[in-house]
């Protein structure tokens, strides 16, 4: 190389060794790879999206060209992440350093102090799958394959994936599609074996408040000698999901090891599924659909259906809630979502059976982990005040369930059911389950209970399931397993001056107050219509 | 109120004068409504989506039920800003205060210690046509008003807009549609009207290096008597912008008031558009496109001709390079776009000429602000050596702009063109708009040079466009105006060893060696092939 410019005189950088670049802090060479910088852990919990945090004044920033949002490819040793880009003035980082979110933090397996080295990241060839789903166009299998091998891989920004989804609701999705989505999906996931010819389950579309039939037909199955390997969540946006509230009666955080052994004694269990990674990529997409509030049904039926399939499961029952207020308003659509589930799971190898549920009301008295769980054991120990409304629904779908299995005529689950139920042998197997999990254990009872009560004479109305759950929430739950709100009166039934409506449980003094203000804030809690 | 249940004894809640709550830190009354937190300025851009940064131990994480990614209205005296919950643990941020993006302090017109009031937002009614637009649906001319309006709020977060764009994208958006979403972009930003009856405008759909026509282009519409109103951008991804190549000439952040006393003495302007906010939803979606790298012709049509409404323009030519590597692939594509320009055009009051351009290779020299704006002076002093292909494309899409004038027929815009660039009158027009904007100045000319030579004998078989712009910005460009490359071959050119065939400009030593090292690294930055 040689200056030709007459005003340039020979450059210093032409001999880098003679003097070292004034503005780049790195060495000249790493100039193409990138710089190193030291990490910072900011403790930001950013969700699955890896974010970096660079100063303004970040000479990687300037020579890289990165700005904010840019996407940034971050190595460590041998580990490496595809980051968002936060670009940071003041002094929440310095100029050399890289400060990292949580997820980036753990995927890096970084200490504090180590140097990481930033640069553009290498083309994510699935965006080109994106883009052409996004005009409308069809991905095959391989394709999707490629989706969700690099959303696994965290390759996709949030804006990625909300793209991928938005594109792919409301009839984005053909049936081949769903079908090589929900095979791409198991494909990157853990999957199950169980070496048994009928592995049985069940799933329940929408959320409905109180409704944990779950436990009770796990128990009734069980009991019946099916093999039936639950795994459930815990709480989203619910006062409790499967999960906490099976935790008041079991351990449920067990590992692949541990359910197997427990499946392999019992026939079945009730565990956490987030601490086995069936579909790392359902993970994903979910949280993405519930920030989107959507949840079209070709993304729902391969969520379901591949989740399934990586448990091992060979026949599922779905139950699907409809109603005015449900996540599936009308028949025709609650129908056409069971046909759905069927065609599919014929594709990918599970035998599904749906059926379509009032989705009309809570279910149960209790709600909240604790509360929940008092429900489900009044059921199994055949209490003559357990909530009638949760032991209907459970043995309906334990019926159904029973059903899956050849030996039982169509239309004679129900009565087996109700025999397993009415002569203990659920119950029984509910705290053998338990046992086997870790050790039985009773519900928590909370030291702090108050009770509102009617102010005047008149007919249950109307029951706000929606502030009902945020009562039982401020309250605790679920953090707090034995906080909740405890409903002592249903739809349609007759109260007087001081009878009493509900009980809100709560674990300190404050979440009691709390809750009690927010409820007394909410005219239609319980709405009570004055007779004429 | 009653405790009824003997477990629990009066509790201290029921009094709540005589026992404060105990976790709960803000009076109970704040329950419903939220509760105070101490704002911090954490410095963190994170571009147009507020984020607020809570500790995971914070009350109101908790008793709002608020996790990573909620949604989190935050209140300031009279300002509110929907933001993104970012959960924190470690001592960024304490469980009693509310960390803020730079956005989000912004918005509220925060203070250092001011208080803010977190509570659930509001429910955002446009989100409902995100969610039927998701679904496959149309939406009409209030729905996509109703839209734009949350957008520019800042109701919506990055992914919102993201499932937004992609729904859209793909022949998502009818004719109809396309107008009714340019209309609604127009509503919700500024407004210009110029009170002639012929205001033109010229815009290029899809970025080529070195592409400045606009300065000759406005120089010689302005000259021949038309009023040329001209905003434009800064470098996105490319070594320059029109705006910061304009800059080396004369001052570009005008406001409306001296961007109008311009126009009024000079008949033209080239102005940074970023300093009048002329379509602020433009600006947050063109944002969210770039991240999706989507460009969909509905919503570019949208987003064009809104500003050209918005700027008053009433004739627009529109340049639309096609080629192999350009945004546009092939000649059906470009023409069909042409038309969809032109009929949105009609429909929302504004003429538009279409012209399909060679985007087949890079244009003029210079790479780079002050770079190109020696080319486009020139092209405009009629030097011998000025780049033929950068005068060429000018004169022809200025001779398309005076066509627009009916003074001028068809046919002979070129000519008429030709003649005010040979004549001088062009140039002298771009010398009066500068001294307009604040005073004409000479580009400034990069202390350090270091040109780079062929090392053997070859046909100039290829320049890579992409990496010829990174090395460029690498050098500095466009923060350092004088920085950038200097392209001394064209493509077809046969050159023997020692032959300059670029320049790399900078203003510090470190950026030279980090630009010289990055293109040295590059094999087929310009490929030579070595002749049989």
């Amino acid at each position: 190389m040689t200056a030709l410019d007459p005003t340039a005189g020979p450059p210093a950088a032409a001999q880098p060794a003679a003097a070292p670049p004034a503005v780049a802090p790195s060495p000249a060479a790493q100039a193409a790879a990138g710089a190193a910088l030291r990490v910072r852990r900011l403790g930001i919990d950013t969700r699955q999206e890896a974010v970096v945090y660079l100063h303004r004044e970040c000479p990687v920033c300037r020579s890289e060209g990165f700005e904010a949002q840019s996407r940034v490819h971050v190595r460590l040793d041998g580990a490496s992440v595809t980051a968002t880009l936060n670009v940071v003035t003041g002094d929440l980082v310095a100029p050399g350093e890289a400060g990292l979110s949580e997820v980036a933090w753990r995927r890096l397996g970084a200490e504090e102090g180590a140097q990481v080295v930033l640069s553009h990241p290498p083309p994510v060839g699935s965006l080109a799958h994106l883009r052409k789903k996004m005009a409308g166009g069809r991905l095959g299998p391989r394709a999707m394959e490629q989706v969700i091998g690099d959303v696994v891989r965290g390759l996709w920004s949030d804006m990625h994936l909300s793209a991928f989804v938005a594109a792919c609701a409301g009839g984005g999705l053909d049936f081949d599609e769903v079908v090589s989505l929900s095979e791409a999906m198991v494909g990157v996931g853990e999957r199950l074996s169980w070496g048994r010819p009928l592995v049985v389950d069940k799933h329940c579309v929408g959320g409905l408040l109180g409704n944990r039939t779950t436990p009770i037909v796990v128990a009734v199955a069980a009991a019946h000698g099916l093999t039936i390997p639950k795994t459930s969540s815990r709480a989203i946006t619910s006062p409790a999901g499967t999960a906490d509230v099976m935790e008041t009666l079991a351990p449920v955080h067990l590992d692949l090891a541990r359910i197997r052994q427990v499946v392999e004694r019992e026939g079945g269990c009730v565990v956490w599924g987030g601490s086995v990674q069936l579909s790392p990529a359902d993970d994903v997409l979910i949280r993405i659909e519930r920030a989107l509030d959507v949840d079209a049904p070709g993304q729902l039926v391969a969520s379901v259906l591949s989740k399934k399939v990586a448990a091992g499961s060979t026949h599922v029952l779905i139950d699907i809630p409809q109603g005015p207020k449900a996540k599936v308003r009308d028949l025709e659509e609650a129908e056409r979502l069971g046909r759905l589930f069927q065609g599919v799971g014929r594709m990918v190898g599970v035998h599904v059976d749906a059926v379509v549920t009032d989705g009309s009301a809570p279910v149960g008295r209790g709600f909240g982990p604790a509360l929940e769980a008092r429900d489900v054991v009044a059921v199994l120990m055949n209490e003559p005040d357990a909530p009638q409304d949760l032991r209907d629904r459970s043995l309906f779908l334990a019926g159904r369930v029973l059903e899956l299995d050849p030996a039982v005529p169509r239309g004679e689950g129900l009565a087996r059911a109700r025999e397993l139920l009415r002569d203990g042998r659920a119950w029984r197997k509910l705290q053998a389950i338990c046992e086997a999990q870790g050790g039985l254990r009773a519900p928590p009872v909370a030291p702090l209970q108050h009770t509102v009560e009617a102010g005047h004479t008149g007919r249950v109305a109307e029951l706000d399931n929606r502030m009902l759950g945020r009562v039982a929430k401020l309250a605790g739950a679920p953090t707090s397993p034995s906080a909740g709100l405890e409903l002592h009166v249903r739809r349609g039934d007759v109260v007087g001056p001081g009878q009493p409506l509900f009980t809100v449980h709560a674990e300190s003094k404050g979440e009691l107050a709390y809750a009690l203000e927010f409820a007394a804030a909410q005219a239609d809690l319980v709405r009570l219509e004055e007779r004429a």
